[in-house]
């Protein structure tokens, strides 16, 4: 198949863009290279030394005789080279990453959360209407989080929809399937949760093939064709606003650094390896919806741990001290979670769990690049809130 | 009390800020005078003769002695003027009508999709989040619409909010209430759902108060402020873009051309007219919400009609005839509608009916500038996807 990965140079949409020309398929990268700026702007450095895109393409045609093509386009802000782009290339699917995907960033002032809005939004909007422009029959496989649902539904999270009972014209409780009920907790998480109510539109509208992959938080760095050769390195974060939760606690085990526990850590995560990550969307792109259907939607996850758990393993297993800090999020400070995930599984996604040894691999990963960590980065300076920023600087 | 409106320029904006300056609030209008320009691309013109901004002021100055000030400012673009403008006028209240309205003009190609979608979704979030930034305590009126609800629910639609039982983790149903699941039906109709979200998040990440008014279809042009002088006359848009129905088939009735009744006029919506939708305003901003209260939604309207039953008592009063156009939309051919409207009647709305004889009021007016028409604009040429564009030039 024909796959443009938007946002391939980023942390999941590398190791996928990898992936997907490893078993054959023909891959286009569009990037901005906007997550390398970020990181200019933030001075700051991922922990692995990633290399310019160029060098990495290069690297992966020498290590696997395949071509993976580069177009730098900003897809939130050049509808026209996009549409373009779609009429040039024809892709069977593209794969939307190109959204700023850190909750702790969104949250850093209103440059951040305007930013946020504006890129992610526009480049929804954008790819969805060059789609309709061009008149081409693409598949959407889109990366979205659990976090448009909340962690304080009623039940057990489902796979996007839920039925649930209204009262109906006569007084009677009439019973309806519905998109299930966002309730956002950044404005990163509310940019998916407005992406939602663009596919459910454009999808009943102009019969757009969407799937929407409700992702985990990532754990890990390097999948299989990333360890191919030290150029292709996948980046991995460590600092407060980009680093997902268990990479951070393995950073912070590997340099001596109390684990940073938000609160008491009660808070109950969805997780997922980036090596099913990168599985699940060669999944989700062999499998499309059919002619008509409505918008899939897949919660992309394979484990949950509560926040606490995780950091009395990393401890065990990497030799580190549990640190308690104040939390700079607005969330519930305990929460439980049960989420499905049955429809990735039926596809054929064979879960790699926690207990399967790739803490220690990422460990290593630490350790081998430890001396490239500013430990200064470590503690999130991004606070949810005037409230949450007080409580915090003032403790 | 202060307060600014945004798109105080506009159809409703306008009459509005009249409204709150003639009760004796200090009133600034906040516009880019976007609605003029989107006249000038289309190559139409307002039934009425609408004067300048400045003329419209100074007129009210000479009608009312009262002075309501202009500043020329682009929301959704000049975040930073925004900003400033909040901090310097510190308003007590923000009536917030910067918005693309037009469902049709939101449909016509992917220039006006982009443009609503960018212009909405931004001047929403600029505004909240220069809210935040100024640290101020601001009261957010919005313009938000019925057809967030979309048409096809299980029961009467309620006011933003609805109870809903959904399946708990041990089994049983538990009751919740959330938001009224979105169904829109445009591109302009979607970004009011996205307007939602929004505002879901900022108030209740910062506290932010907001009232969000789903109003109906708005018809009547004038209200008593904007009949002191000539200079002071209201938009009243007769095309198929931006004309509301009611208030485009009295213009129709007007110059002898038949009803664009589209498909057989099953549809049923709300409707409200423009002196009842200022009043609504007024009473919105005199009872903002207290402390810590979630968004508060209100639906703006007073009765619901059938668009057929509308022809009919436009034949009957104007003596037109009734055509049958394909219909340029995707919408349900029918459609039955019960709409809670308790919370503006509680602060004390008293509605205004088309039992009132203001339909002959507009057939005048559309009488006495029907010189102005130009009869090849009363048919939309703005059409929901690719089917119903070759269904309606097929035919």
């Amino acid at each position: 198949m024909r796959i443009a990965v938007l946002g391939g140079d980023g942390f999941c949409g590398w190791p996928a863009a990898l992936r997907l020309s490893a078993i054959g398929h023909e891959v286009w990268i569009v990037d901005n290279l906007s997550r390398r700026k970020i990181d200019v702007d933030l001075e700051i450095e991922s922990l692995t030394p990633i290399q310019p895109i160029g060098a990495r393409l290069s690297a992966w045609r020498e290590a696997s005789g395949r071509n993976v093509r580069f177009t730098r386009l900003d897809v939130a802000r050049n509808y026209h080279r996009l549409l373009g782009f779609l009429q040039e290339v024809k892709p069977d699917a593209v794969v939307h990453y190109a959204e700023q995907r850190s909750a702790p960033y969104s949250m850093r002032s209103s440059v951040e959360k305007r930013y946020t809005v504006e890129n992610n939004v526009a480049a929804t909007h954008n790819l969805l209407c060059a789609i309709v422009e061009s008149g081409l029959d693409i598949h959407v496989v889109h990366l979205g989080t659990m976090g448009v649902y909340g962690y304080s539904g009623a039940g057990p999270i489902p796979e996007g929809y839920v039925r649930a009972k209204f009262e109906g014209f006569d007084g009677t409780w009439v019973e309806r399937e519905i998109l299930s009920p966002p309730d956002p907790g950044s404005v990163y998480h509310m940019t998916k949760t407005l992406d939602q109510l663009l596919f459910f539109f454009y999808n009943k509208n102009d019969r757009v093939k969407v799937t929407d992959l409700h992702q985990g938080v990532v754990w890990g760095t390097n999948t299989k064709e990333c360890l191919a050769s030290e150029t292709l390195i996948n980046r991995f974060d460590y600092d407060g606003e980009y680093g997902t939760v268990l990479n951070r606690f393995l950073v912070q085990a590997a340099i001596d650094h109390p684990l940073t526990v938000y609160g008491t850590g009660g808070q109950t995560r969805a997780f997922i390896h980036i090596r099913d990550s990168v599985e699940c969307i060669r999944l989700a792109i062999e499998n499309p919806p059919s002619d008509g259907e409505r918008v899939r939607i897949f919660n992309q996850m394979t484990e949950t741990h509560r926040v606490a758990d995780l950091a009395k393993l990393v401890a065990r297993i990497g030799g580190a001290k549990i640190g308690e800090v104040p939390n700079p999020r607005r969330e519930a400070e305990r929460n439980d979670l049960i989420v499905t995930n049955d429809g990735l599984k039926r596809l054929g996604l064979k879960p790699t769990t926690l207990e399967g040894g790739l803490l220690e691999e990422i460990l290593e990963v630490a350790r081998k690049y430890g001396d490239r960590i500013d430990r200064t980065r470590i503690v999130s300076r991004s606070y949810w809130n005037s409230e949450r920023k007080n409580a915090v600087e003032g403790a």
